[in-house]
Formats: C-alpha cells, sequence, structure tokens
C-alpha cells in the first residue's frame, strides 16, 4: 500500500491520540503536571508497539526511553523529543484555552502543539503505523523523550553519560523547531548553545514612596540599567572582555550552504510581526547561525499596570538569555559575564538558569541524503541544508557525550509560534512528519549499517 | 470638659465610622468603587453635621465640598483631603486584606488608612465632636474632599479656578503624609511638584523566539536601557539640556529650618527598609526638600516568573517619576524629556500621565504659631517646620490659583507604608489627628480673622 494513502486511513486515530497528550499540562518551569504527561507518554509509546518502554530517573524530570530492536547487524536510529512545554502566560493573549486544542483553519492550536508534542507524537505514530502494517521494523529504533528542555535540559548530559550502552545509536534524528520561512522543509546539522542568567538586585526591604523618600533610597532599576549599559555597545557588540575569545568562524562549506537557503524578506516580516526588517540574505543567516546573542528576555521591576504608581521600586530582576556559536562554552562566558558585574557591584545576585553547549555536525554523511529524500517525499517539495538554527537545542550531549553525529528535522510551520500566544502546528504538517518519519525508517533500511556515516 | 477626655469618650465610635471608610474600595487608577466611596464620604459629613454638603462635578471624578458658616467676620479655615486610595498591588505582600482594616499592635492597617482617609476622617469627626459637645463651630470652616489625588489631581486647579468665591478662605489645612521619621510632629509649608511619564515602546507586533529570532528582531527593553543611559550620569544627575535652569536655590531662613529638624540615621534605615543608608543630616534634607529626582518607577518587559522563557520581548514599558522643586514647571520639564527621547528615537510613545506645581508658603504667618501649639498639645511633644516635603501634593490649587497660604500637617506616623503593601496609621495617630483639628478650629477663634496672615 502507498504510505501516503496508509497515513491518511488513520487521520483521525492520529489527532485523537495527539490530542490526548496536548491536553495533558506539562509546564516544566512551573511543575506542573509533569508526572501524569511522563506516564501518559509511556502508554503512547506502549500502545504503539515499543518495547523496554521506560521511566529513566534523573536529578530533575524523568526521561522516557523505549526501543524496538530487531539485530545488532542493522543500523540503529535514537529519535529525542521532549514532553516539557514553555508556561502559557500570557494566558490573556490566547484565541482558545492553551491546554484544550482546537483546529482552526488547517492548525491545530495548544501549547506544545510545535514545541514539542506534534513531532514526537510523529514518530510514535510512525512506528505504530508500521507495525501495525508490517508487523515488524526493518531496522533498530530508539525512542527517548526527556522533560526538561525548556528549563535547558539540565540533566539530559548526566543521563546520557550514564547511559552510553543503552543509547548507542548511529545516528541522532530530533525533530523540533520551525521550518524556513518560505515553508521549506531543511536539515540542520547545529544549534546555537544557551547561556541564561537571572540578575537579581534588592536594596530596601520594601518599596519606598517615591516622593517621600525621592533621592533618599537608591534605585536598583537604574543600577541595572546602567550596568547593561557597559555590557554592551550601541551597535549590539557585547563589550564583556573575552566573550568573542573562542568563536569559530564558519568554513567555506558552511557558508556555501547558507548561500542556497531560501529567503523572502516579507515573509520575515510577518514572521517576526516586524515591518521594519529590512537585512540582506547574508546579514540574516549570518547573524542567525554565526553570531552569538545578547538578549534581554526581561527587566522587571516596579510598577507595570495602568496609570501611576509612584514607587521606588526595591527590587529588579534582569533575565538575560545570551545565544552562543560553535566553541563558545557557556560555563566559560558565564564565569566572564559574572566578573563583569561583580567589578560594577558587588550587591547583585547573578543564578546560572541553563546553559546549552553549541554543536555542529558534518554535512557529508550518507544519512543526511536519505533524511532529505524522505523529507521531500513527504512534504513534496525541495529541502535545504542549515548548518545551525538560531535556538538552542542540547544536541551536544549527542555529538560530544554520546559520540553520535545528530540532526535537527523541523516538522512543524514558520509561523507556528512557539513559546507565545498562539503555538500551533499546521494539521498537514502533523500527517507529513509522521510520513517522514515512517519513509526514513523505511529508507535506512536499504544502506548498510556501515556507510551511513561517512566520516 | 478637658478636649483628651471628649475624644476619649468617643474612641469606638471614630474607629467604627473610619473602619467603614476604609471598607470601601476607591482606586482612582483602576476606577474601583468610587463613585460608592463619594456617597458614603457625603454621608459622613451630613452625619457630623457638616451643611451644603454636595457632589462637585469635575470632569473626572468629582470633589465632595461641604461647609460650616458661622459668621462673615470670622476666619475661615478650609480643610483640604482626598478619598482616593492607590491600588493595593501586590496584595501577596499584605498580611491581611487591604480593605478589610484591621488593628494590630495599635495599628490600623488598611488601604487609605494613612493615606488619606484616616485624615480627613479626623477632621469630619472633630467637627462633629465639637457640634456635639458646643453645639456651633467657633469660626467658619469648609472641608474639601478630592478623588483625583492619586493620579496627579488632574482637575482640581480647574475646579479650584471655578469656584474661588465658593472656597474663600484664610488659610488651607490638609493633613497628608507621614511625619517625621523621630516621631516628631511637623508643619510642611510647601512640596516637590511632580511629572510623572510613561514611556512605551513596541517593535514586533507580538514576542519572539529568542533563538530562531535572536539578533533578527530588535528589542525594545535594550532600546529603553540605552535611552535611560542618556537621561542621567552615574552620580544621579540628570543629562537632559535645561532641566536646572529654573530651580530656586533655598533661602537662609529656609536652610536655617532645616538645620533644627530632628535627624537619626538609624530610625532612617528602619523607615526605608535600607541599612546601607548613609547620608548626614545636612545632605538627607537638601536632597529631600530642595533636589529634584528622576525615578524609574517601573521598567516592565518580558518575562519576570520563575526560571526561563526564552523570549525577545515586543514591548517595554518605562514610568518615570520626576519630583520637581521651586520654580521647575512640569510642562516644561516634559517639553525637555520629550525633545530628549525625540532625539533619541522617534518609535518611542510618551504620555505625561500626570503634573503637579511645586508650592510653598512662608514660614512668617501668625496662623503657623496657632497650629503648632494645637498638634504640640494634642501629640504631646515637640513640633518642627519644614520648608519643602519631599511628596506632591496639589498645594499649588491653593497658593497660586485660589491665592491663599496652605499648610500640610501629618497625623499619621512615620512608617505608615503608603503607597506599599500593609498601609498603615497608628491608631493614637488617628485620636491626636482629631484631637489636633478640634484644638485648631477653637484656637483661630481666639484671634483677630486680620492678625492671621502677617504678610
Amino acid at each position: 500500500m502507498d504510505i501516503k494513502q496508509l497515513i491518511s486511513e488513520r487521520k483521525d486515530n492520529y489527532l485523537k491520540s495527539l490530542f490526548e497528550v496536548l491536553r495533558q499540562k506539562s509546564i516544566s518551569p512551573q511543575n506542573d503536571g509533569m508526572e501524569e504527561c511522563a506516564a501518559l507518554v509511556m502508554e503512547k509509546l506502549k500502545d504503539a508497539g515499543m518495547k523496554d518502554v521506560k521511566k529513566i530517573k534523573t536529578k530533575g524530570y524523568p526521561v522516557i526511553y523505549s526501543e524496538y530492536h530487531v539485530s545488532n547487524e542493522l543500523p540503529t536510529i535514537l529519535f529525542y523529543g521532549h514532553y516539557d512545554v514553555q508556561p502559557p502566560e500570557p494566558v490573556e493573549k490566547w484565541d482558545s484555552d492553551p491546554f484544550n486544542p482546537e483546529i482552526r483553519d488547517g492548525r491545530i492550536y495548544a501549547r506544545g502543539a510545535g514545541d514539542n508534542k506534534g513531532q514526537f507524537m510523529a514518530h510514535i505514530l510512525a512506528v505504530q503505523t508500521m507495525l501495525e502494517h508490517e508487523g515488524e521494523l526493518p531496522v533498530n529504533v530508539k525512542i527517548v523523550i526527556e522533560g526538561e528542555e525548556e528549563t535547558g535540559s539540565k540533566h539530559l548530559a548526566e543521563f546520557v553519560e550514564s547511559n552510553k550502552d543503552l543509547l548507542a545509536a548511529d545516528f541522532v534524528y530530533t525533530s523540533d523547531g520551525p521550518m524556513l520561512s518560505d515553508g521549506s522543509p531543511y536539515i540542520l546539522l547545529g544549534v546555537r548553545g544557551i547561556l541564561y542568567i537571572e540578575m537579581r538586585l534588592k536594596y530596601a526591604a520594601f518599596d519606598n514612596h517615591s516622593g517621600n523618600k525621592g533621592n533618599i533610597v537608591r534605585n536598583p532599576a537604574w543600577t541595572l540599567v546602567e550596568l547593561l549599559n557597559t555590557m554592551r555597545d550601541s551597535e549590539g557588540r557585547v563589550l564583556i572582555e573575552g566573550f568573542y575569545d573562542d568563536v569559530k568562524l564558519p568554513t567555506n562549506i558552511e557558508k556555501d550552504l547558507l548561500k542556497q537557503l531560501p529567503f523572502d524578506a516579507d515573509d520575515i516580516r510577518k514572521e517576526i510581526g516586524d515591518a521594519s526588517f529590512d537585512m540582506t540574505q547574508e546579514v540574516y543567516y549570518r547573524k542567525l547561525c554565526f553570531e552569538p546573542t545578547f538578549n534581554i528576555a526581561g527587566f522587571n521591576s516596579g510598577y507595570g499596570g495602568e496609570g501611576q504608581k509612584t514607587v521606588i521600586p526595591n527590587e529588579a530582576v534582569v533575565k538575560m538569555d545570551i545565544r552562543l556559536v560553535k566553541n563558545q562554552d557557556p560555563h566559560k562566558i558565564f564565569e566572564l559575564f559574572k566578573a563583569h558585574v561583580e567589578s560594577f557591584s558587588e550587591d547583585i545576585e547573578i543564578v546560572k538558569l541553563g546553559t546549552m553547549d553549541p554543536s555542529r555536525t558534518s554535512p557529508e554523511h550518507l544519512f543526511i541524503d536519505i533524511i532529505k529524500s524522505s523529507l521531500e517525499a513527504s512534504f513534496e517539495r525541495a529541502s535545504y541544508i542549515q548548518p545551525s538554527m538560531g535556538g538552542s537545542l542540547p544536541d551536544n550531549v549527542w555529538t560530544k557525550v554520546l559520540g553520535v553525529p545528530s540532526v535537527v528535522v523541523p516538522y512543524a510551520n514558520s509561523d507556528e509560534a512557539n513559546h507565545s500566544p498562539n503555538e500551533n502546528i499546521k494539521v498537514s504538517h502533523f500527517f507529513h512528519g509522521i510520513e517522514t518519519t515512517y519513509r526514513l525508517i523505511q529508507s535506512v533500511s536499504e544502506y548498510d549499517k556501515k556507510d551511513l556515516r561517512n566520516l
């Protein structure tokens, strides 16, 4: 039977299964629904026919592991995903309940729809379909779904380190993040790293009246404004000493891959919701793939409601989200950041909320061609290869800790609004994702295990 | 009968009456309960025996006017207060419901207890007691209670301008704000002005993902951080051109009054909740009475909750609370502020949320001596005279628009926590406040109308 037809017949069941998972909260930053979601994911893996389904404890939320082993002679694909989601706030900006999925205009709206429940369910449902239809898988499959991606995958490296034999594979396959803004599917060979820092400064024990105490009590918002200004110039260049020291510039092959990537400034304007965007193709991809960021993810101090409140805030909190490129070490950058802050003021509490290393896999492995074909057959359009995504995933856990090449293959539409209100995945993308995973498992079996990696 | 005894006998009734008013919300910045509170205040004035009680419309919330006229030959005192209160947020930091008053350790805790319901009720209850006890007042009394003080008394000047004959008086008496930090009562001869500005900057239509769009989308928090840094140097001096041009330095008499004011750095440390405070007496009062402020009352952008949220915020809002000293004009300063911002960026929306002029009355009027005696007899301790308070009140409405001298006489304890969680007034201060107003009305009647003003 034709694969497309096979999948088409099961659409209602696929949606039913995904909706169950979307209805289950699993907000790791707020510790809401995590245990229930882990149990549900295990149930879904068992229903699919995966073996050895187990919950493996970490120091944080557990990892759900499962495998389907056929033979040691056959290749092994390890699928990685995460069952945790971002907080839904601001909830009032959603057009429907973030935890009650709704289909509107061909899209499934729910927190987690595009990040990452739609994708790991695509893998599970592809396996289920193949087992129902063929009775067996043609290669070995492992599915690993963790619960801490949205809080920085703090314990994933330790988990991989402790379970290297269990996780042994020929390559690691992750589906996460959005497709290119023109709608093209693509294969990501790497990620930027991240260092997420919270700075907290408290002077007085409580807010003071801005009149009765104006000029008398110190204002922590002012201190952080001054500090931030010493950290970055008006061109956006970071002024922390040593920040750029380890940045590795792109190779010519990587630059060539970038040049082929589609680019439509109008699409990007819509996607980001900012009409003033006017970068060239080259600048856009260079800034996204090869340059670190220094983003204020939150600056909160004092009154933010309607009208006036005449206070000297006693506390200010700044959240810095710093994306890192190849060879920058988040722990080293944290120490440089900390030294800079401490030389400015000793009163500021600096907390490292999360880190991920940057990571990059070579474009020359054979399995990348196989993925490209599966993707193009399923989504029925040309695909691309990008050396690094702008975002971060714990990819280095695979490439460095496990020592296996790793790719990221987005299934979600570019306007999935992940981490934002009205997160969604197109219904068609969800089905094409199932098909891609199905085709990939099937196609890999046509090659010899030893040929999959060329390097 | 002795005045202290007279008041002591009525304590339960005084508290009952105040609690009724405190239970009634009247949050002008949030338009919550204003009409109901206005009606309740009118009822209290009528119960007290005041005549001609009426609600006078303004373009905002109404002013409650009332008078007790005895004779044109007698002096007239105009008492001014406000029935609106600050928002209670953050509500979770209150130890009891802000709108369900509670007495703990000799203090009444409620939003409005110390700002300004405790005080205007003291005036009303003093009149009520005198009328019950004497059957008549010995001078003319007018009581004016407005509903927009916490949003900048926007329509008070217009109201006074339109009702000059109705409001004619020999002096205006306001009780508001806290006493000196050592607990001494004092008389304030003036106020700092205020200019409250909101700056709002929005780039994208929605928050973007800090990874997928990092370096691509502009961050309004960064822009406002940079802007703020161009407005103030690290010593706190404002860099807006012309900001200090009209500042009038204090006279020698004013400086001498400051030198006599009590000062205990330890008390101030406790009062402000900041142990690092280490100003001298001279610097403290100079900064409070004679120097403008440039306070960030709020800087809010992006994620402020627990843990990480990886967003590029699409909007940033900064609230600036600028206190002005003698001769600085808030409208002129606003234009200078606006010009500065516009020369930095044309994308920033600048809203003038409120203004009040600075104001100052001469220390040489006879009625100031009368008030000093009333205050000292009631609170049973020495009192002081301060040329200006740190905070703002629409005092210039009386001194300039009505053309009458005006004083502010705080009844609340210095740690009243007004505008903050756990706002309170000491029970004893509330009763001493009633006594002060009672004694003042009685003592003024001993002088000739024409002698009250020396200037």
